[in-house]
């Protein structure tokens, strides 16, 4: 087994434990790649089944919570232990609920997603290995902090070097700025999405350009700026728009005024818009197709992976390419020229408000006769598996304009 | 405020929302530095108190587990949420336990310690920065894969580069390896012990000199071994001395064998034992004492993070200088010219046993004529207060032997 992990005892191993599992299981249950050292729960097996098993000796209830699937009972064992078997595909973010607490599993690493330190149990694509560890040259991440006066703050970010940055000193590069989704952070990108080892295997195998990624922190708060008081205000309601769009829009100006010159500055990049591209998930945060159209003297490649519909569409199901974002698009002979790259991407599983935003954003875009790539994730939802396979698609089209 | 965390929204900020909750309160509770997002709890007020608050709403029974500090109920509130004050210091590793089930305080970023990802609240020592964020040259934390040929797999390290590595491209440091306690990992050192920062405020004012430190995982396990079956076996079992032994002597070799000469090629080391250090925490590990002993050709400093006594005496209350470790301090004055720097700390309120270890070993080599520091930590305990302070005196240290 090739396996892929940045955070764990070992990033390619188990093989032999595994192959004893294997056999001595009635089916082939194997622990799950992102569990805890030796932790032996969550298992997956070849079927795409998770088996979770759970201590809580003394709770009534306890419940599953998937992000992107079922909530539902676990049955208590008669050593008080509780277990669930299910059929998830792919990368599954979750809680588990005790007797009314939402909690985290200990056997799972935890990962930043739903604005928690969640559990995460990771269903592989069987014969998939374009997001693992390979015998490759590998890059580094690199965790960076630059001041911005935007927010008045110290503030962090990831980013990736190529396999070759520091043996070759006189070499510059590309730039890619990758965001994660609402809820998530900077460190979703190589932590869930491996796009580190993505890179390093596309890179390997020469079907991108080596490039820089960097990877910032999408919340924002402009310098003496308070923070919201949001409590009881639902979801969409007037001041939660209010305090996103004020978190957009210091987001920007910390990206274009703080962070693109720090990195431009820090890094060998070749610090222009040719060789800049900004791509983000998620209907979350939508910050790189605002960054990117309100800064197109910065970028030149763009991309939008699940949800991008959103900004175009809110608050309006139709979307006219000639007038959106105040005219960028107005004329697509001129934006074709301007813009090497325009790309958005759907998974086909996911929901159907998620999958028509983008189909209504596809329309509208080749109604107004602007040129893109229309990407779809066969049987993959709203999760790292499609966003993985976004990057894989997006990668390679990069930089390509000479 | 002056604030320091390596994760979350941003890296120094919440001034103004503190003030506010500073008027607010009746006490001066704010929300603790390692919470998520906007997190409100767990909140530390200026004595030192930890107020935290935790939603259960149907359970019966909710205990705090400190890792270092009192397993103590929580009260059930009115509205279903359940809260607990005390006053520990210090940084505090935590779980809740609901019903009888160990799990994560969702409020809390969460940190590998304790062998699961845990919850922690920092109680911060009053008027102390040298930890902290501070507005100064900032270096990198870097997330690196190496290949071992001892262990078979992909193995993953951090390794901070001082803030003028990028912009010196012919400069070269000396190294420090620097090891994560027992139950934690190679996150350790920057997200929970700050290290990268300690060393950037150390170098901007002079008193360390620029170095690249490695932190790398301690477990490791041998090509084709198997992970082995300790269910039933009891601390400190045989079988369970065999497998640390295994573990150690593994890691020596990966370390030794493999990580060495990868950063050596990697970056740009000094690669000479006068420029290589090692030091490790907790008596978990060991590691850094078994390696250095074993390998003075390769380092000549070292340092003992507590519970370094328990190499010393594993299996005997005393210890002879002249015999311990294959009598690599048979000639104190032939070890003193090899040995640099023999440096090993504990802090002052940390249990008993741990202390009177590091004192027998003190005195041990006082008798045996074997120079070194002994560092006491005032009024801290076994936990990363300790284990910054004790970085803190000793990265000063090295590295002085011209």
């Amino acid at each position: 087994m090739i396996g892929g992990r940045l955070h764990g005892t070992d990033w390619i191993g188990h093989t032999h434990r595994d192959e004893l599992l294997f056999a001595q299981d009635s089916g082939d249950f194997k622990p799950a790649t992102f569990n805890v050292l030796d932790a032996q729960y969550p298992r997956v097996d070849s079927n795409s089944r998770v088996q979770i098993r759970f201590k809580a000796l003394d709770a009534t209830k306890v419940r599953m919570n998937f992000w992107s699937g079922p909530k539902a009972d676990m049955e208590k064992q008669a050593d008080g232990f509780w277990t669930f078997i299910t059929l998830p595909i792919a990368l599954h973010y979750y809680t588990v609920i005790v007797d009314g607490a939402e909690v985290s599993d200990p056997g799972s690493t935890a990962y930043f997603g739903g604005s928690k330190w969640a559990s995460a149990v990771e269903v592989p694509e069987a014969g998939v290995t374009y997001y693992l560890a390979q015998d490759v040259p590998h890059g580094q991440v690199r965790e960076i902090c630059y001041h911005s006066n935007v927010t008045g703050t110290w503030r962090h970010a990831m980013v990736y070097t190529p396999p070759a940055y520091d043996t070759q000193p006189k070499q510059r590069y590309p730039v890619l700025y990758l965001q994660h989704g609402g809820g998530e952070d900077e460190s979703g990108w190589t932590r869930q999405g491996n796009a580190n080892l993505i890179l390093d295997n596309l890179i390997a195998s020469s079907k991108a350009k080596p490039m820089i990624i960097v990877m910032a922190n999408g919340y924002a708060r402009r310098a003496g700026q308070l923070a919201p008081d949001l409590t009881g205000k639902p979801f969409g309601s007037p001041e939660m728009r209010k305090a996103i769009e004020d978190m957009m829009s210091a987001f920007e100006d910390d990206m274009t005024q703080a962070l693109i010159p720090f990195i431009d500055s820090t890094f060998r990049t070749i610090p222009d818009r040719d060789d800049r591209a900004m791509a983000g998930l998620s209907d979350g945060r939508h910050a790189d197709l605002h960054v990117t159209f309100d800064h197109l003297e910065l970028f030149s490649y763009i991309g939008g992976f699940s949800g991008a519909a959103n900004v175009f569409a809110a608050g309006n199901d139709k979307l006219d390419a000639k007038t959106a974002f105040n005219g960028a698009m107005a004329d697509p002979d001129a934006f074709a020229k301007r813009v090497h790259l325009l790309w958005v991407g759907v998974g086909t599983d996911e929901p159907e408000r998620m999958k028509q935003g983008i189909e209504r954003l596809h329309a509208a875009l080749d109604q107004g006769n602007i040129g893109h790539v229309f990407y779809e994730s066969p049987g993959t939802n709203y999760e790292w598996q499609t966003w993985r396979r976004d990057l894989n698609d997006f990668a390679p089209r990069l930089f390509r304009h000479l």
